[in-house]
């Protein structure tokens, strides 16, 4: 994309209103604009992450063999009333009615929808097991919106929903779905720590939070350093085998972990000195085992393995995405703006001409450029370095390609890496090689996209 | 994706409550499910077709450099007084209050949003034209939702938004878009002719709706058979020419074509006889000018070339997304099902194992999958040859490799093309040749995506 034009509107203040950096980063950067009390417009770059992280997390749910779906974003009340929720859901639902006066509701979630979408058609256990999953914007009236799309009213979100025959095969899909999280959360460059979570009347082990360690994080939260040690992307596990699932799940869930809410300070000792980390994180996955809660409220049965009749057993898994977004930057920035991870940034460079109408500066740019034009940012404004170089920061692209006249007249530009400040002289040709194979390492192709 | 673990449930009877043919086929052939009237939810194939139709939609509007962001689906009513079209719009709008009373609406178009976020970021005629895009659910409140996606009340559009600095330049802007969409109905492989549509108040010629032709088209429609002769995707256009842009405008305008409303009796008699075609259509899109209309209204300038503000001239251009699922299908389908364009179907082939247990025909059918499993539909399910060959007519894949036990044993199967009803035996590597090199020959490397 040329930046001349471009719709990247960068602020040069901090924007009085944003409390916290990733609001501020966000604003800046040109990636969000507020249109309501915590409603957002995803602008160009903004929207390139947003949809940088989707496609992550959907590579991973295809993986284990998630089928998406899109369900709509409003909702009938009936269907609430099925599950005894419309009731009991509070201020945060937003309620509608339309011209005949039906009640509607804006979705804050999907249990209900996806367990009459899936009784309507599933009929044998023979069709099962099956998870399905849709990324989808929901609304949740918040009291206060603040922080951004961190706490935003309207909210992009993967949810996803498993149904099985039986605890056993329930068991084996949310590990499969802790795997999918562990390797999402791998490949969007943060590292996100499982947390036990409440389970309420469910009771059992199987809730979990997924947090990203950010100094700015709402919840305090204490972990074995060995968590940190994993590489789930090479950890190869037979996600058909139970066996295999279990190993992998005690090995996720071994390491002490817990937010503050569920800290347990005697387990908490039995930790090493120096294996104890403590920080603050922010939450941005959630999943959960809730067993037959809704297919029994709702009444939907598949016939069994001996003909008769049975509930369902059902998890749901929620990501973040638009949160996301957000918690990256908590999690990933200095005081000159956004570090980008590869695997998210809206650009993956910047390529910077200190000296528009240089006739070697602008051909050696063009070359550059109209070798990965989906994947640059071409500064090509008449302002100065200054300026560019500021704005670069800001918007965190991973690697800038700086071109000045002095090097251009050999053919030779400085590649600066953002996250850590490395600067070299290098040719075109290797300046381009860097930069085009830094990568997250497990850009699968798109799982059924033509 | 194979069948036997999949969401695709396909009906075998006619749901009572679809009137048309499309809505019909997309019911039984498993693509959507109805949560709430006019309300959907896609099941993963639909989703895929969704998928596919705003990928190209979205190609040919980056090609003339529109950019993509994303708006949120509720809207502030404040933002829609400014304009005045609060009061003036009727009950299509869906209103709502929230939680603590203010005045929200569900978006049903986003003049006045996109119009408030492009002034508060372009100050100068210098970072203009603009033309900003998104693809976004909208609601509108229909009376008596039928058609199923035709008319439904939540419905995917791509709405794009140009800013020019004069009249000039609005009517290039205009003129790209109307490429864009010729090459976009194209490359969805339906025959979409566009007509002068009412331009009201505003006056001039810059109002065009394309219709798609189909028998069932809610418009009678008059044209010369000169626009179905174009090939838009092999007419290069030099875009950035005012010149070239108003040459391609006269070729496209002057041939004859109306809908019912606008028809000329007497200038339908001047088109040679044998070049007249009538039928009917179905809307899938709209360009239109409308100048200053909003900027001034909402008290949007920038600063000219001599100093003086001034108010940018726009033209609003729409695609209704969801809806062209069902008017691809009213075009293309046959007593049996579905015909799906290459560029469009979920699946660009289904793999019919006509013995599912016989060794050669499940390691062949293997074979083919494992070659492309995005690609491939492969029915793996203990039916017999029947139900599968009414399925894959039914869901309208492109292309059938039918896998028998006689031509297995010496590496024959049998292909099928949908559209023509063709079949032909053939080596397995001459059926994936031939089912992965058949294309819409223009599916560029998605702009802007990793």
């Amino acid at each position: 994309m040329r930046l001349s034009r471009s719709f990247l509107p960068t602020l040069k203040e901090n924007p009085a209103e944003a409390q916290i950096v990733s609001h501020r980063l966000m604003l800046r950067a040109g990636l969000i604009r507020q249109t309501a009390s915590g409603i957002y417009a995803w602008l160009p770059a903004g929207l390139r992450v947003l949809r940088n992280i989707s496609q992550i997390v959907r590579e991973e749910q295809d993986r284990i063999n998630a089928q998406e779906v899109l369900m709509p974003t409003l909702q009938s009340a009936d269907l609430w009333r099925r599950s005894g929720r419309y009731d009991a859901y509070g201020p945060e639902m937003l309620r509608i009615q339309d011209r005949h006066k039906r009640e509607l509701l804006y979705g804050p979630t999907n249990e209900e929808m996806i367990t009459d979408l899936f009784g309507q058609s599933v009929k044998s256990y023979k069709d099962m097991p099956q998870t399905l999953y849709h990324i989808q914007w929901k609304f949740r009236d918040e009291v206060r919106p603040r922080f951004g799309v961190m706490r935003g009213r309207e909210f992009l979100m993967k949810d996803a929903y498993s149904f099985d025959v039986d605890y056993t095969s329930a068991v084996a899909s949310y590990r499969r779905m802790m795997l999918a999280y562990l390797r999402t959360f791998q490949r969007l460059g943060v590292q996100a720590v499982p947390m036990r979570a409440d389970t309420g009347p469910i009771g059992g082990d199987l809730s979990h939070e997924f947090l990203i360690l950010a100094p700015t994080g709402e919840s305090g939260v204490f972990y074995d350093a060995a968590l940190e040690e994993q590489d789930w992307l090479d950890t190869p596990v037979d996600t058909e085998s139970n066996d295999a699932l279990e190993a992998f799940f005690n090995r996720v869930t071994a390491p002490y972990a817990a937010t503050d809410e569920m800290h347990d300070t005697q387990a908490w000792e039995a930790v090493p000195e120096d294996r104890r980390r403590e920080g603050r994180g922010v939450e941005v996955g959630h999943i959960f085992y809730f067993g037959t809660k809704y297919t029994q409220a709702m009444g939907v049965t598949v016939s069994g393995p001996d003909g008769a009749p049975l509930h369902p057993e059902m998890g749901s898994y929620g990501i973040g995405v638009s949160r996301l977004a957000g918690a990256i930057i908590e999690a990933s920035h200095d005081e000159n703006g956004i570090i980008w991870p590869d695997s998210v940034a809206p650009f993956r460079a910047a390529i910077l001409n200190l000296k528009m109408g240089d006739a070697q500066c602008d051909a050696l740019c063009e070359e550059l450029y109209a070798a990965a034009p989906e994947y640059f940012l071409y500064d090509d404004r008449p302002e100065r370095a200054g300026v560019k170089f500021a704005d670069a920061d800001l918007m965190g692209h991973p690697w800038q390609i700086v071109v000045g006249p002095r090097g251009a007249k050999e053919g030779i530009v400085e590649l600066k890496r953002r996250a850590t400040g490395e600067r070299s002289e290098v040719s075109v040709q290797d300046a381009l090689t860097r930069v085009l194979q830094s990568d997250d390492g497990e850009r699968a192709p798109t799982n059924g996209q033509k």
